[in-house]
């Protein structure tokens, strides 16, 4: 069995089939909402790279078109006609079993095609894919639900990569024009919620879609630990930075260390800025006073790692996110704030509509959690065959795992088992800090 | 009196003034040949930057916009009112004087202002322009026609690197949509033509425009000499290859070699590529066959010097070049091949439309021809006062002088005293090679 | 209790007290053995140092003397007189909490000291070291303790280092003159031994000294798996090379793809060299045909991963090494290859003198063996209070756990909870490679 | 006739003979002279390389005994044996004629061949050569005159080489034991002489010995010019530092101001130094308080031509230079401050011993000179035939010329028609500034 399946339990269950969207209908809603995140960009913003990392909005069309062009509509649709002829080169990102790439630094030299092509060539792609889909068979059903999923990988990594982008843009463009900020109310006390040890089972259980890093599910021992309650806040932050914390090498990792010393001075996350003694952190809807009580974002590992030390405290490891996670999978989504909340920026606790019941808040959605982890395989691990066994497996080395999702995160696309990726050295991504203690 | 200066003498002939146009007229005439530069471009190409040395077409059309507002119209328009607080500083090229700049490598970065934006920004400036040059004063007119031709050679950078950001694209777009390509006729045989040594005078004469690093005017004793009596072919270079010019370190400079080793391979002009055994060519009428008898283009320094070499010949002087070229002044503009010709690539002699009757060849026009001098200070070099002292002064180290103009120069911009200048390393102008020899 | 400590069970067993040499004498013994590494070598090999990663002879001379001065005499002996106001700065390694540092990549400048200074230095602070040890309290064994398992690492450290800067002069000097080579016999098979899962206990137990690092023990679950007999031979890797290992992206992390990409062609082991169709490798004893039945060593973790991965087989964790490793603990340093044998290359298993009981060869000594095991804190870890706490802890980012030990390292240092480390583009390390098996 | 000659007219002076050296005696004192700079260095001090530009000592030595077997006594010795085949291909700077060589950043990593091996391959070329110049041909003579002139100069890049290396070490060694250090008288003011312009003979006369980049002797027509009576001072070059020279952009070349941004922080002459508000200035004899009156030393052409303009002037040309220069050869080698002195640093003008009679001071000897003429042939110069060819001609490209040596240059070496030649950036010859302006 394919490591990248929906389990035919969940489509079982009748009382869910009625509600449930189809597989059709669910691409269609995935492909439109990727082109709804383009809807206040320019042609020109949508050729923006602002370093090697990142990608132009207008190539992550069209690599995601490019995906299930490549790995469904070549092999399963009799008489396809691919839409260009070199596209196979230009919008394959990593795949070396389909063959060379375009170097991805240079992707926003790629002015031609240009992004009405690309919305062409995506309208080409659907209708061959409606076409397909219709008459679907249980390998399409699974090849099309893991390019839906990284597709909504990919409109994260579009709102990442341009919010980068403008950045350096000194008028600091906003994405989403509408404004709609306001400051949150004082965050709560930070808290430390115990967890008993012993053994607990990890991974994903078969209960829906998931990718093949998240199996095999297997067991492992933990320690008793402690989670906080809540993210570290921009305000509990600056305080590090004023008591010094850049500056104190015994707070640091020796590679942290070395990396501060080639960062720009000031020393402060990457997003903040100070404009005549005033904070202000950019954002996706422009630049904005720091808000003391929201969710301190865009950390890399070696500043979480530093902040957490700081506080006597230190970063969970991914099964204790898991173990604690688990506990309330249950409404994870209503709970979360994800990016259909159009407000793609981490809010304050009292910001997020309806309370959360469980002692820890802002676990799904807002910010990615750092931890302690590295990203590995799991024990008896196997990449899927094929060219898609590149999509995770060969990334599983310097790296750490990041948890539960954040703002910029597609509605549904997570779960507890869920496994992020990044090096320590990024910034770029949408990062938080939740504190972990042994006891 | 300013070194940038249009002299009296020229301007106080009756009969010159009835036939010449206004330098109102001349201003909106290159402010409009600037734009249609980019007639086939779109927004997206006009954002592209390929490399550090290079910028984006749009902000050759935003910084030569800049120039006026800076240099003239804040200083010399009553109530003028900037076009956008933030553009000085974004579309400052290098002028310490007028402050800091948006740093050059991340040009590219700047999606906003939008082209449309920018072509605002010159409407602006150009009404206000208009207004300031009913009412000239001889201030004005000086910077005015330094602004002119500061934008006519933007217009040709803006060429230069379009076509090296195209080439980076493997769909190979094309500038000129219409092709009107041809192979030309076998190129007549090398041949040298002898010159006399002795003093001569170099250097700008004062009757018309100059920059200031063409003056002051002054002597030089010259040795007799030989200059070939056209540009080198591309057939030339290709025999230059087919024997292992390439590889034969005896024909390279020490500093070109140690070039060399860095470049991939294989190694060739950088405009050229094989495919399946053939040679093609990248123009700005997009990929041909590599036609043998059009003179070879876009060498560096280093490459011309050593194809020199291997043909028992040398570069020549800036002086050398300056007494043979100024024998056959007259009609140069006539007998060049210049930007106005729409044909943005050297052309074969046969193909250059009325016969020169020189015996030298292709010396306007066509090809920037590599010279053997580094580009300094004339004897008694004074830069201009103020900010606009630093367009030309501070740029004379590490340089080396090239002569003539090319196929993408503005027409009528063009002097025998004109010295362009770029690094050994560079090869993205429009470069060509004429021998010289010793007697 | 300090974590760097010999626990006081052990030294309580009257049995073992008398055979046991006393701390001084230990003292004296390490120290001893670092300056008889260097007999063979010469001052100016003795200032060698042919990457940042590396440190000349005489620094590590130097370094390992600074040790005991800074965390001991300095503190502990009254009116101790530091030998020289400046090997403070210039021999501290990175321990920030005692100051800045000599920059590393210019060690190989401090021509002065002289080495016959820096064996005036060791005199000087073996002189000091033996006055207090005569009235030794705990708190020194400990330090003292930890100060020998410290050179200790350092005397591996010294010959990794010099191998490295004698490979890059192609005279390929020796550092051990007499020639003891010889070919092995033919290797045994390669075969998998079973081992079951469970809970273990992991960690150091307190029955010695240990780092820090290694505590707290604790437990960990497993699933069962299988580790190889013996190490990975040259004659594996080069079957791996000669069926395209290097050039099957299939086989390689991302990351190591793009190691592989910056590498001088051919692609190979560090230390081998192909000479008219032959192959070679560098050892301390010289260059040497390639032993094809000797061990593998050198390799990277990118290598040994996709080795591993070309026979189908994986890195084993350092979890499931442990567990193996413990069932033959007792004599594992009569039976492992230490760097007291004099012969610093790894030897075929017809080479190690007695027969090994155990069905898992090579574990102790030979090659230390990577670990799929990130270099993490264990659940509960606490750096060691002071200046000494930055031995180990902030370096538990970005590398690799490796484990058994290798020809190289001083005998008596190696224990089966110990943990090495390197980052997995190291090569200059002496690794190898032992294949695990999922079941 | 080869331009690396002894002209035969000037050993034709019957008076001369009487009193010159023979060439063997001269072949003996310089190669002895040679071996007296490592006089205070140790084996280990003598394989020192700070920096890719530079080489260790022992190299030094070793280079230029390689020049006399590679282009001597291999062609001419019948049945001479190479004393190392692998130095042929170890101790070759840049012969691409000769072979590939020795990675040169690596050169530090050569401890072996030991520097006694060093001087017994200097022992056994040494017994070749005099076996050889005993039975003199004119060929010989012509190659061992070039080979003095080679040894000589890398006598002066032995000292610049080992100065670089000892100012990486904070110990601060010294080259030279013996401390005769003592401030300088104040120096007289700055004044500027008057020189006409007309026709000027410029290059080597064929009186002696040249290289052949000072030929072809020929005509140059230089305008009036005005040099300074003597070398910029440090105190003046302190006056531009207190004024802001180092950050105002409107007194530096584009080239040295982007240089300039990458310069560690304060800005200031590459071997001063700053302790406790007190400058030092770090010299062969170690470090010693900066004389205000000694001549300032160590600019790069960058920093040379700031402060010239910030006083108002220039650097001359070198054919200005050497028209001043030639009038006053006579006697220049006992008036200028050399190498033979064993005062490695500029002297004030009072230490000079016999006051110099000529209004122009310090012209020979003290400090090379910047001049701002590129290093280009001569018209009509031709390199030598054969791999010597490779000594001058290729590097003609992206560097400066300096004229007059320096206290480092070996008595004897000078001429008023010397061209040496470095990149703007370099700042570890012995250069200092004479001033000049134009008319």
């Amino acid at each position: 069995m394919s490591s990248f399946v929906s389990s035919s339990v969940a489509s079982s269950d009748s009382d869910t089939i009625a509600s449930q969207p189809t597989l059709l209908t669910r691409y269609l809603q995935t492909r439109q909402f990727s082109e709804s995140l383009i809807q206040n960009l320019s042609p020109e913003d949508c050729g923006l790279q602002a370093m090697d990392d990142t990608s132009p909005p207008k190539w992550h069309l069209a690599h995601t078109t490019w995906f299930f062009e490549t790995f469904i509509l070549k092999n399963q649709l009799p008489n396809y006609v691919c839409f260009h002829p070199q596209f196979e080169y230009l919008f394959n990102s990593y795949y070396n079993a389909i063959g060379e790439q375009y170097q991805r630094p240079q992707r926003h030299l790629l002015s031609r095609p240009s992004l009405e092509e690309v919305l062409s060539y995506r309208a080409h792609v659907d209708a061959a894919m409606c076409a397909l889909l219709e008459d679907q068979s249980q390998d399409i059903s699974n090849l099309t639900e893991l390019g839906i999923n990284h597709e909504q990988q990919h409109q994260e990594l579009l709102l990442m990569d341009i919010k980068y982008s403008f950045f350096q843009n000194p008028l600091y463009p906003a994405v989403q024009s509408k404004d709609i900020w306001q400051f949150a109310n004082e965050a709560p006390p930070l808290a430390f919620e115990s967890f008993e040890g012993g053994l607990f089972t990890i991974g994903a259980k078969g209960d829906g879609f998931c990718y093949d890093n998240e199996t095999p599910s297997h067991d492992v021992y933990l320690q008793p630990f402690k989670l906080a309650n809540r993210l570290l806040t921009n305000g509990e932050f600056l305080a590090f930075i004023e008591e010094g914390g850049y500056s104190n090498s015994a707070l640091w990792l020796s590679d942290g260390w070395a990396w501060l010393q080639d960062q720009p001075k000031p020393l402060k996350p990457m997003y903040w800025l100070q404009q005549e003694n005033q904070w202000f952190e950019f954002t996706l809807q422009g630049l904005k006073p720091l808000d003391l009580n929201r969710p301190v974002a865009h950390l890399n590992y070696y500043e979480a790692d530093a902040v957490a030390r700081w506080m006597d405290a230190r970063l969970p490891t991914e099964q204790e996110w898991e173990v604690a996670a688990s506990w309330q999978t249950k409404n994870m989504h209503e709970l979360g704030h994800f990016s259909d909340s159009q407000q793609w920026h981490p809010r304050g606790l009292d910001q997020q509509g309806p309370a959360q019941q469980s002692p820890l808040h802002q676990l799904y959605g807002e910010l990615w959690e750092w931890t302690a982890s590295n990203y590995n395989a799991y024990p008896g691990y196997e990449p899927a065959a094929g060219a898609v066994g590149e999509y995770n497996g060969k990334f599983m080395c310097n790296q750490m795992v990041l948890r539960g999702g954040a703002c910029v995160t597609p509605y549904g696309h997570i779960r507890s088992s869920y496994r992020n990726f990044f090096y320590p050295k990024d910034r770029w991504p949408f990062t938080g800090v939740r504190l972990a203690k042994s006891v």
